[in-house]
């Protein structure tokens, strides 16, 4: 298993959290997200290696930017 | 035209407004909203007297409290 951290600037709220959440769970091969907005970390976790560009992508896409921890 | 003001605790971010215009939204006679996570303001106009309660029972259903301003 594979564990990936990110942080992601501008999460406020559960809503926040949600979004995030949401994008990220679309990408193939992601078994676990925990996200937080109170610490602004993402973690992936994945079967194989995760791919960086699809995850800070759709972090983007739901309105945040990332970067890995 | 009725304008009726209220402020509103909790609310971080566009989706917290969205969320509360949403509830809001269903509340029958309501022309307008206008909603603020900045300012935590929520502002609605009616062609009849607003009925208080629904309003601040909406707001409730959408996670957040609200008192008359």
């Amino acid at each position: 298993m594979n564990t990936t951290a990110y942080d992601v600037t501008g999460m406020t709220c559960g809503h926040c959290e949600g979004s995030v959440r949401g994008e990220v769970a679309k990408i193939q091969g992601i078994t676990g997200i925990e996200v937080s907005a109170a610490t602004g970390r993402l973690i992936v976790t994945s079967d194989s290696a995760v791919d960086d560009a699809a995850v800070l992508a759709a972090v983007d896409e739901a309105g945040y930017s990332a970067v890995r921890a």
